[in-house]
C-alpha cells in the first residue's frame, strides 16, 4: 500500500497531537523554542533588581569578601521610604517586560516571609518582622504588567557558612548542615514558587546545584510548581544561557542554539567563554544567550548593588544604546541592573537614566523608513519607491520555527541597480544590521543558505 | 604615738565604707559570700527548666547527635496550651525560690525575641512569631514571688555550626563566622540581661570562653547589667560550683570555698572531680556547690528534656529526699530540672511528683522536735526537759560569716550523761546529720576546732 502524502500528513497531525514526547521541535529541521522563551526573547529589555543587606551598611560592596564575612547587624535593613511600585515603574519606562529580584543573594538573608530560613524579614524590625518585599515586588509587577521573576541565590551564604554550595568543615556535623542547608534551600524555593503566582523566570545564580553534587533537588520543585517558568540553571538544564561576560553584549553571531540542555554543564574554553557567547549553531537545544550588566557599571566600578555616591557610574545613554545594538540587536535579552537603595528607592540618576534611554529606543525604533513583511514566498522586499537615506536595517526571524537562516545578504536598489549593503548568518530574533548611510530605492533580504524553509517576519529600515 | 585598738578600728571601718576594694572578707578569718549567693544558699531549691526545639520533635533526646544535627523544621515548636503560670507554679509547690529558664540550649534556637539572633521565636508560625517565653516565664515567676534567672547556651549551636565555642573550618570565613558569632552572642547576653528586670543568675551552660579562649566577651556584659546576680560561669569567674555530678548530690563535706576564682578553669583531677565536688577548706574564693539533678532522672534515663512516654523515669519521691539530704543537706543547692511538654505544660505525673517532694520536706523538717539558737557565748544547746527520740540533727552556720567551724562534735544527753552522738567537720548553710535513734533529753554542739570566732545559727533535732 503506497500513502498519499496529504494521507501521511495527516498521521504525521494525529501523533503530533496524541504523543506528548513527540513535539515540533522533533520534526523541526532546527531547534525551536518554548512559549516561556519566546515570549523571552520577545520581551528584549529585563531589568534584574538586586538588594540585600549590604546596601544598609554604607560601605563599598566587595563581592569576595562579602562572601566571607557576615553582616554584622541585620537590623540595618531599614528601607524607610520602600516603594517597589517606584522600582518597577523605573524599568518600565526604559521598556523592560519581566522584572526580576533577588529574594535572596550571597549573604543568604531572604527578603521574605520565609518559614524555613529563619534569616529572613522576619527577622527584621522593620515593618515589625512582616515585610515581605518579594510579595511587594511581585504585586507591584502586576498592577504595572511586567511580568516578575525571582532570583534565588544559594551558593553561598555568609551567614551559614556556605561557600560555592558547600557547607564548611569535613565533619559528621558538616554533613548533617549540609543536609540540612540543602533541605533548607528545597524549602525556600517550594515558598517562592508557590506563594507568588505565576513567574516567567527562576534564576538560581550561580547555577544550582543538584543532589548528584551534593546541592539540594531544586528542579523538580521549580518544574512541579512553575510548569511554564524559565529555569535558569543548573548542570542539567538552562533555558537560556549567560553570554560569557557581564558588559550586556554579546558578540556577532550569537546563535540561540547549545550542544548540551545546558551551556554550565560544559562551557568548554573558560578564558573566552567562546562557546557561551557565540552558541553553537548546530547544537540540537534551544538555549538563546541573555547579556547582563548592571546600570551602575560604567566609569570602573561594576555594582549590581546600590552603594552610596555611585551616581557617576551609572552608564551615560550611549553606552546603553550600544549595549542594546549588541545584545538585543544580536538576538539576545538585555538583562540591566537595577539598584534600589537605601531609603527603598530606585535613585533619581538612575529613574532618569532609565527614562532617557527607553525613549531613545523608541525614537529610533518605532517609525521605520521602511518596512518589509514578508510575502507569499517567505521573501522580503520593500516596495518603496521614493529614494530614502537608511544607516540601519533590523531583520526579524519567526522563531517560533527556530534560527533558519544560515547565511544572508541586504541588497539596496541604489540608482536602479540591487547593490550589496550587508552579509551575515545569524537572524534570529533580531538582528540590527548597521551599515554605511546610503540612498536607496527599495531594500531587500536574500537568503543565501538555511536550514530548512525560512521563515522570516520582518525588515526594518532606519536612519539613525 | 601610739594608736588605742578603738582609734583604730575606726580608722578600719572608714577604710571599708570608703575603699571598694577592701571588703568584710578581706578581715574575715574565712572567705564570706556575697550577697547574692548567700541568697542562692537561703534558697536552697532551684528549679531549672530546659525548653528546645527537639521537645517537639518525637524522638529521645541523644545529647551527642543533638548537638550535631540541626533540627529539621523549626516550626514544629508550637506548645498550643503554653502556661508559664503553671510551670512556675509547679516548682513553687517544691518549694523553689528560684527558678531558671534556658533561653537558648544546643540547637542554637531562641526562646524569645531576639534582635540578633534571627533562629528565635520571631521565625516561628507559633503565635505569629511574637512569642516570647522568657517574657512569659520571668513574669508568671514574679507574680508567684519566686526569682527568675536565664541560662544562656553559647557553647553549642547546630544551627550555625558552633562546636565546643568553635565555629567549624580553619578558613578566613570561619574566622569571620566566628567573630560574627560571638558578637551574635553578645548581643544576646546584652538583650537577656537588660529586657527582663533583675535577675537572681545568668547561667552560661558548660561555662562561656571568654576573648582570651577566642570567644565572646560576656561577662563585662552580665557585671554590667545585672550587677546582683550569680554569674556562672567562665574560667575567670563563678559564683556558684558544678558539685561534680548530676545526681542532685554532692559528698560530704563539701566546702563552700575554691582554691581559684573559678573552679572551671582549675577542676584538678577529671575522673571523679574530687576538688570539684568537695571544695577545697583553705580555698580564698567562696564558691559553694550546687547539685543539679533532672526529675526525670530515675531507672535507666537522665532527661534534662521532655520526650514523650518517659513519666517511669520520675524519680520516686525517696529517691528525691535521698538528693535533700545530700545537697542541701550537704550545704549545697539543689536545682532539679523540671520538662515542659510539648503542650507547653510540665506534666501531671511530674506535677504530682513536685507537690510531693514539698509536702515532704514541709512534713520532715518545718517542726523540729527540739530546737536551740546560740546563746550569748554563741555556743548551741537545747534546753528540753523531757526526753526525746530523735535520728536527724539540722546544723546551721551563720555564713554571712563564713564557714567558720572545721571540726565539731554533736552530744546528746542520754540518761543524764553527755554522750556522742556524732562527729563532722564542715557545716556552712546546712548540715543534716542522720544518727542512729537515741531517746535524749538535750542535745548540744560543741566546735572543736575553728578558723576565728564562731558564728553559729541553730540546731533542730527531729525524728523522721
Amino acid at each position: 500500500m503506497i500513502l498519499s502524502p496529504r494521507y501521511f500528513l495527516s498521521i504525521l497531525a494525529l501523533l503530533l497531537l496524541s504523543n506528548p514526547i513527540l513535539h515540533a521541535q522533533d520534526i523541526s529541521p532546527v531547534p525551536v523554542p518554548t512559549a516561556s522563551q519566546l515570549a523571552w526573547q520577545d520581551a528584549e529589555l529585563v531589568a534584574v533588581f538586586h538588594y540585600d543587606l549590604h546596601v544598609f551598611d554604607e560601605e563599598k560592596y566587595v563581592q569576595s569578601k562579602n562572601r566571607i564575612t557576615p553582616i554584622p547587624d541585620y537590623n540595618i535593613f531599614n528601607p524607610e521610604q520602600l516603594d517597589t511600585d517606584q522600582w518597577v515603574k523605573s524599568v518600565k519606562e526604559m521598556g523592560a517586560k519581566i522584572a526580576i529580584l533577588t529574594a535572596t543573594h550571597e549573604t543568604g538573608f531572604a527578603i521574605y516571609q520565609s518559614d524555613v530560613n529563619p534569616y529572613s524579614m522576619k527577622a527584621l524590625k522593620f515593618q515589625e518582622g512582616k515585610g515581605d518585599i518579594v510579595k511587594d515586588f511581585v504585586e507591584s509587577c502586576r498592577k504595572q504588567g511586567i511580568e516578575p521573576g525571582i532570583y534565588i541565590g544559594i551558593r553561598w551564604n555568609s551567614f551559614m557558612g556556605v561557600h560555592d554550595f558547600k557547607v564548611q568543615g569535613n565533619s559528621e556535623f558538616s554533613k548533617n548542615r549540609q543536609a540540612y542547608y540543602n533541605k533548607m534551600c528545597e524549602g525556600m524555593v517550594e515558598e517562592l514558587t508557590s506563594r507568588y503566582g505565576e513567574l516567567a523566570i527562576i534564576w538560581f545564580d550561580g547555577g544550582a546545584h543538584g543532589p548528584k553534587q551534593g546541592g539540594p533537588d531544586v528542579q523538580g520543585i521549580v518544574e512541579r510548581n512553575q510548569p511554564n517558568a524559565l529555569f535558569y540553571h543548573n548542570l542539567d538544564r538552562a533555558d537560556i544561557r549567560w553570554g560569557g561576560s557581564e558588559s550586556g553584549t554579546v558578540p556577532y553571531p550569537s546563535w540561540g542554539t547549545y550542544h548540551t540542555p545546558s551551556w554550565f554543564a560544559n562551557r568548554g574554553d573558560s578564558i573566552n567563554f567562546r562557546p557561551i557567547k557565540h552558541g553553537d549553531p548546530d547544537g540540537q537545544y534551544y538555549i538563546p544567550a541573555m547579556s547582563d550588566a548592571p546600570l551602575r557599571g560604567y566609569n570602573g566600578r561594576h555594582e549590581w548593588f546600590w552603594e552610596p555616591e555611585d551616581e557617576d557610574h551609572i552608564y551615560p545613554l550611549e553606552n546603553l544604546m550600544n549595549m542594546y545594538y549588541n545584545s538585543v540587536g544580536h538576538n539576545s535579552t538585555l538583562i540591566l541592573g537595577i539598584t534600589p537603595d537605601d531609603r527603598g528607592l530606585v535613585p533619581d540618576a538612575d529613574v532618569q537614566r532609565l527614562k532617557e534611554f527607553g525613549e531613545e529606543i523608541h525614537q529610533r525604533f518605532d517609525n521605520p523608513l521602511i518596512s518589509a513583511v514578508p510575502d507569499k514566498k517567505g521573501t522580503l522586499q520593500s516596495t518603496s519607491s521614493k529614494a530614502l537615506k537608511i544607516n540601519e536595517v533590523v531583520l526579524e526571524e519567526n522563531i517560533e520555527f527556530g534560527e533558519r537562516v544560515r547565511k544572508f545578504v541586504l541588497e539596496g536598489k541604489v540608482n536602479g541597480k540591487w547593490v550589496n549593503l550587508y552579509e551575515g548568518t545569524l537572524i534570529g530574533h533580531k538582528h540590527i544590521a548597521k551599515i554605511p548611510e546610503v540612498e536607496i530605492k527599495a531594500v531587500r533580504l536574500k537568503v543565501l543558505e538555511s536550514k530548512g524553509e525560512v521563515k522570516l517576519k520582518s525588515l526594518k529600515a532606519f536612519l539613525n
